[in-house]
């Protein structure tokens, strides 16, 4: 079995339970039909496994060194890197002009993630530098694009996003990089940037940084911030390198994972002019970075489901394999041992790796659906309409898999036991890189805020509306099927209540304590939102059931399906009603009463 | 502030909560009144904090080396371990006659948490040592003890215990070291022995390793075990040390944490004659050992305790430091960042670092009492009777502070943000070296099994029957007070859903399905009697109110009490219902449904 995919649970994900090949209909897709789409997949798992997988470890095990101001990374990082570019995979996403695939995003989603689940930290360079590309793509200058797109879509230029500082981690406002106006829509940078992954590496030629900075006079605040492309070395009007831009490595984080991507502190301008190129408009830099942000924020929560899938695979694989134990029935010691997998607890261990990760894949994919769906509406209102459902999806799709498929990770180990828990297998690599997850792109708790305070409200609550309707619509589907019955009943009154407690909340007088509990009404929606795509999961599986096909598989999506219903979503009844209540048993517990 | 003891909570634990003073009633702990514990805290704070404190980092960092069949550890292991002993710590918790303090369980618990809150892989090699010495003191023929003991509780001498192999991790029934009789109650072992610690190292003139085995000819399975006292050095019949015994370092494990104790691949006998006592009789060894395991369970919850008691005081203090963002209603982005602390999710992160950590304690030294009520007990049916309550205590002692303390130090990096991920600051460890917790001395599973198949049944479920009453006697008592009126009422419903439950599932009958959701059962179980032990910090707290203190500390207390009734113990109901339904979606899962 492999260790990075299970395509037969992608498969099904994508053509059976999302339709991928409905997205062949229309123009812009139409060469992406399903052999084509298979052959991508085959080619990007061989390069996984043959070149990502095997050095993981390594990797890890050798983090980057700071050597005179440079950074060293493990001599296998940038070689990986380069077959997964040269193979086109960087830039499938993009389109043919800037020499891309022009790939839908499922497509592009199901290719990285293979990447991404052999080896999450080589693979974070390709996702910072896809962000940054797009960035550029969509908010830079013709110059800017002809400039800097072509070599990071190949590779040679990768990207960073630079928006922490030391003193401003979660709360932006209150960055300090200041930038200068010089003419020509270029600006000297000063200022220090914290926490940058990719910031400083010896394997590409250059580093394109997104740099967020304040230019003097603005508005206070994250009104005030603007967007930067600064890179490493400076870019002549032809494309060719020029000098060193001043760009300081003061240090690097020594993490608990992620250790083959660099992180690091970096001082702008400290030795020499800094120069960066405005992107757009002054002031307006937070909300073209939020593209990017948006971008990154469902990429982190398709690293952790990758995380959490390579968990389960390898545990699963573990589980068949390791005789331990007997049935607590047998009372012959004498008797064989039996294999791990067939202890009860075992199962539950893997059941609920399988739930959240494949739950999580589900969130994920279908994030890339609605991506795609914009991409080829027919209409600026359909465009809007599924883009206002895309934003109120995307606090989930960051925080629901860092905060599962962590929770996943945790039991691949219990599977392994001692074993588990020591650096000849991969399993403790998996959680520590996995924590990560809930920290970086918004700490899980903001996510929370962006959720109830901004998420569910904005049009009206046109978006709250249209992912209600969908439920429904399931439900009205998955009702008619005798099997769901339970699944229906539970998630139509998880549906009611999440509406009363929203009503309840998003009132326009929203104060402190209707935001108190935000982080439990994040993870109870996504809880929701996982068991309704759990019960889409359930419906397809049926739907192949129905065609003859009587498979271990299909009963299996099933019963997993059962397992989320009856484990898993028991558990929001309670957390909807602490936010509901506007429990304020935290909120009021003030600083003294702690010690 | 201290970073390893919250010494008022400790006092209000011991001396309010659960009456330490009590005890000094008895004869033998007379001694003990609340000034000599108090000194002596005083003294093992100062040490903690002054020596293991200062290189928990360090050790941390620089693991064990295996250099020519040796484990070369950390310079300042052994320094550290020698102030510990050295004080008389290592012997508190012994008779005077073997050169101990004769201190009761309590306060030894209390002593040897500051030092395992400090620096937990120092301190693991304390408690395997104490719990070898408990076990040859209890069972060990007087030639033994008068060998043994002496060097072991100076320190000079450490122990280990060697159950696990290669093939045979949590099934002891599969053991395959094998001891042969030479005569004179000596044997030669022979065998491999797996995730050993303390198993070799170059910090103590011996190792006292206390070993099982099978005699040949011996019943199969469990009953077949004996026990063994298998030196690494041989020790003449005066005490001075012998040859080298032939015990062979075959590997070290690298471990995700816990990394200054060193864990070890042992073959016995390989080399030569490896020379082992036998403790009391052939063929009862694993009843034996279960002494010192029962006794290292709770040491294992008592660290996992701890380790949630770091990583909450060092987020805290964090917490209250560092400036990070604004209120939500805040809207001026040129007011002032506030301390994170006065976030409302920082702070549920931080309640429930508090109500984990402070429950996960008053579990443990709740064990720590019944200890001590056995020793000085009236009679030997009411030393029965605390015997079975503190076995049915056992595995929640164990699991429970394993599980939730582990969730609390993932919520102290979440606090610290991406420095939490770093390994700049400790929390990244502490969370590591509870990784450990829910696998060793039986994975958290093997508790469940062993609390419901066994634990709930046994005496006719006497000691079920006990705990129901100390709870029902907790709730007569509480419900005079209106404050606690919520608390009381969903106490006494989980009380009874836990009887009806346990009814269901402890008849004669049980096969796999009862056991099936074993693990929720536990977990439900350690909650109820969490929050059991909570309603009487709750009472408490009350009473020094009555008494007309009215503090942050005692409001504190009762807010974390009421945190842990309304966001934890809500989530008990639908665990039990699952076990009462014996629910099977795990259980009937097969090996090909997973992929």
């Amino acid at each position: 079995m492999s260790l990075i995919t299970d395509r037969a649970s992608l498969d099904f994900l994508l053509f059976d339970v999302l339709s991928m090949q409905a997205l062949q209909q229309s123009e812009r897709f139409s060469a992406f039909d399903r052999d084509t789409a298979t052959a991508i997949l085959d080619t990007a798992q061989k390069i996984a496994e043959d070149v990502y997988l095997p050095c993981a470890a390594e990797v890890d095990a050798q983090e980057p060194e700071f050597v005179d101001g440079k950074a060293i990374t493990h001599p296998k990082v940038g070689p990986a890197l380069k077959e997964y570019c040269e193979a086109g995979f960087l830039a499938a996403g993009f389109d043919e002009s800037f020499g891309g695939m022009g790939a839908p995003s499922m497509l592009k989603t199901a290719i990285d993630g293979m990447f991404s689940c052999a080896n999450t930290s080589i693979q974070s360079y390709a996702m910072l530098t896809q962000g940054a590309a797009n960035l550029i793509n969509t908010f830079g200058t013709e110059q800017q694009k002809s400039l800097f797109l072509p070599p990071m879509l190949e590779g040679r230029w990768l990207g960073t996003m630079c928006l922490s500082e030391p003193q401003a981690g979660s709360s932006l406002a209150d960055i300090r990089t200041r930038a200068e106006p010089i003419g020509d829509g270029r600006y000297k940078i000063t200022g220090t940037k914290m926490w940058i992954s990719g910031g400083e590496q010896d394997i590409s030629e250059n580093i394109v940084n997104m740099v967020l900075a304040k230019v003097p006079g603005g508005p206070p605040g994250v009104k005030g911030i603007s967007l930067f492309i600064t890179p490493k070395m400076r870019v002549h009007d032809d494309g060719s390198l020029g000098d060193p831009n001043n760009i300081t490595l003061a240090g690097l984080n020594h993490k608990l994972g992620n250790r083959a991507t660099t992180n690091t502190l970096l001082n702008f301008g400290e030795k020499g002019d800094c120069i960066g190129w405005l992107v757009g408009q002054e002031h307006h830099g937070l909300a073209y970075m939020f593209q990017m942000m948006n971008e990154a924020r469902i990429a982190v929560g398709h690293g952790a489901s990758m995380l959490g899938l390579a968990g389960y695979l390898y545990s699963l694989q573990y589980a068949k394999e390791r005789p331990q134990g007997r049935r607590p029935s047998e009372k012959d010691p004498d008797s064989p041992q039996i294999p791990l997998i067939e202890h009860a607890d075992v199962r539950r261990l893997l059941l609920a790796q399988k739930a959240f990760t494949e739950g999580a894949m589900a969130l994920i994919f279908y994030c890339a659906q609605l991506v795609d769906e914009i991409a080829i509406a027919p209409s600026k209102e359909e465009a809007q309409r599924v883009e206002l459902l895309l934003d109120l999806l995307t606090p989930m799709a960051k925080s629901w898999p860092s905060e599962y498929c962590l929770e996943a990770n945790k039991h691949a180990i219990q599977i392994l036991g001692g074993y588990g828990y020591t650096r000849d297998y991969p399993v403790e690599r998996f959680y520590r890189d996995n924590r990560l997850n809930p920290i970086h792109e918004g700490a899980h708790a903001i996510h929370g805020i962006d959720l109830l305070g901004r998420k569910v409200r904005v049009a009206g609550g046109a978006a709250f509306q249209t992912f209600i309707e969908l439920v429904s619509e399931t439900l009205d589907e998955a009702q008619s099927h005798t099997e769901l019955a339970a699944e229906c009943a539970q998630l139509s009154a998880l549906r009611d209540t999440l509406i009363d407690t929203t009503q309840t909340l998003a009132d326009p007088g929203q104060g402190e304590r209707e935001l108190a509990n935000a982080t439990l009404y994040l993870d109870a929606f996504g809880h929701i939102t996982v068991g309704w795509l759990w019960l889409r999961q359930g419906l397809a599986a049926l739907k192949r059931q129905t065609g003859g096909e009587e498979t271990p598989f299909l009963s299996g999506k099933l019963q997993t399906m059962r397992y989320f219903y009856r484990y898993e979503l028991v558990k929001v009844p309670p957390m909807l009603g602490l936010c509901k209540a506007t429990d304020d048993t935290c909120l009021a517990m003030t600083a003294q009463q702690y010690l």
